[in-house]
């Protein structure tokens, strides 16, 4: 096959919708393509590309015993109202129905179909460990598709998943996992650092992330100056004076010798920046307070002035699939006028 | 990877609802599971067989030049209704929504994707000829999903398509396919026979089908017997003796030197068996009505009592994508009464 011939031809200039460096690339050189807002075709070249990675993880995954299978893109949402996931991850799910009214999603991740099999494959705790994988299209509904094939709203994902009779062999298969995906990475030329991160709607105690680093990324994370502490900013915990451990942004409210609460005016002033320019204090002076709409609940977050909300860690925190700046109408429900909201006598939760 | 860790257990017995030979030897061996009607999850020993399968389609089409993409799972709305299909495919087609409110299917096909690509890839013919394909899962909702893999609602197809300059193009390009797909059979060690087959819905002029015989098949197809001939029934068309073609189901009504009409009372006579018992002829002597319903029509078909409706002729008459059997309300509304419809005075069309 000659270059030349090739289906999908290069483009001298991107798009203007193309605002990483990544993704104008990957238009020029006629890698993808596509179809609607975060759905891609992947050409002839892309294609080419893609397997060559899929082989790579597939030879590692392999190595270790883990076996490939292929669960089905479409997934019954009764699984998903077992776990509750039906419901908790709605903004991000394509659900849709047969026609005889029967749920479906397109698959978001494939823990519940895993579970299905197991309960019918997996006998005895003889049986154990094993492990599985696949590749196969997922979809999920981002309100943003951003970013070119890296924020999609279909994708082909490698997803694994082990079966284990004991915690410490889940350990076992966590680290065979964490290893293998070390070698990936260095097999793709990639110096990728894996960080602890948020396990988020998945589910468990421990999860990593390798990242790459890159001017046009997304997520920000944080390496211990002598390199032995490595996590995503959405999972960092930090040390505190009386030697315990405690998340990086949580509130640290002074609770002793506090002056007696007195009321200033401060008319006109509705951010952090305006207060600490009016009153000559830094914002770590200042406590913000937040409105959130979680579900049906508006959530009041007080934090200090220089920092803002970690969005992944109060989700986990409330348990919510998603969470929103309050509007107008939740600010009046509240007791509050946005711009000059504390926590004093306000009516949220 | 010994036999006897692999993830899916054999069965001694396969479950009832496997009514095929194949359906039950695939669960009897792990091959597959099903996770909903119609929807199965290849386990590892069934994904290999089926990877190795698509090695062998791979080879082929890269033999001829057919250049292999992914095209998403995921459609929109918008280009199925440019084509007409979002409406006349409905029945069978996955339907869903994105919370902005946009439309989607689950492919079907990718007819139109390949077009919304070509428009602006292809610039000049001299870009012509060029052939594209891919495998990637498809989604039909098929009312009554049977027989395994065989008629699943989803399952991965591997289809190609063509760009041609002109209509010669497309006919070398026609037998480019049809050439590897013999090559693609042998490997296999199938005994596959192409014949002339439906288009249906795909539209065109010409289109094959292979066809591997089998005791559980549910196709028929009619070979002449001096073997220069092969059709699937469906597309089947036959000699008259005048020298024309006609379609082998055609109404065979004799125009010439009929008798003049006469009634019979044929009382709780509602069936062809029942006349020809009652009045002592052949089921060919009687002409049948058949009530069905196409879309908001309904609509009578004449037959010679001997002969069934051929449902894929019938809907490609009508240009519709189902018709199915009237109900009691389309019996009324027509003026007639099941059992006793013949197409004198009848209003339907």
């Amino acid at each position: 096959m000659r270059q030349s011939s090739l289906f999908g031809r290069t483009l001298r200039e991107a798009p203007s919708e193309a605002q990483t460096p990544g993704h104008r690339l990957m238009l020029r050189a006629a890698i993808a393509r596509q179809t609607a807002a975060g759905l891609y075709t992947l050409l002839p070249l892309g294609f080419r590309v893609a397997k060559k990675l899929e082989q790579i993880i597939r030879e590692e995954m392999d190595a270790i015993g883990c076996q490939e299978m292929e669960m089905p893109v479409l997934t019954p949402a009764e699984l998903w109202k077992e776990t509750g996931r039906w419901d908790l991850m709605d903004p991000i799910l394509f659900k849709l129905r047969d026609h005889s009214d029967h749920e479906f999603l397109v698959s978001y991740t494939h823990e519940e179909v895993v579970t299905h099999h197991a309960r019918s494959e997996i006998l005895s705790y003889r049986q154990l460990p094993v492990s599985v994988y696949h590749f196969q299209s997922k979809g999920r509904d981002e309100a943003r598709p951003r970013a070119g094939l890296l924020r999609a709203r279909e994708f082909v994902m490698k997803d694994a998943y082990s079966l284990d009779a004991d915690w410490e062999g889940l350990d076992r298969s966590y680290r065979a996992q964490h290893g293998a995906y070390e070698r990936i990475f260095r097999r793709m030329g990639l110096d990728a650092i894996s960080v602890e991160s948020d396990a988020g709607l998945m589910g468990g105690d421990i999860a990593h992330e390798f990242q790459v680093l890159s001017e046009s990324g997304e997520d920000r994370i944080l390496i211990c100056s002598n390199g032995d502490y490595k996590a995503n900013m959405e999972m960092a915990t930090r040390r505190v004076a009386d030697g315990g451990v405690e998340r990086v942004s949580a509130p640290a409210m002074s609770k002793d010798g506090a002056p007696p609460r007195s009321e200033i005016a401060t008319p006109a002033t509705t951010s952090i920046e305006q207060l600490e320019h009016r009153l000559g204090l830094p914002a770590s002076a200042f406590l913000k307070t937040v409105l959130l709409r979680a579900k049906d609940q508006i959530v009041a977050v007080v934090l200090p002035g220089d920092r803002e909300v970690n969005e992944p860690k109060l989700r986990n925190l409330l348990n919510v699939g998603a969470i929103s700046f309050a509007g107008d109408t939740d600010f009046a429900k509240a007791g509050g006028v946005a711009g000059f909201v504390g926590p004093v006598g306000l009516k949220a939760r």
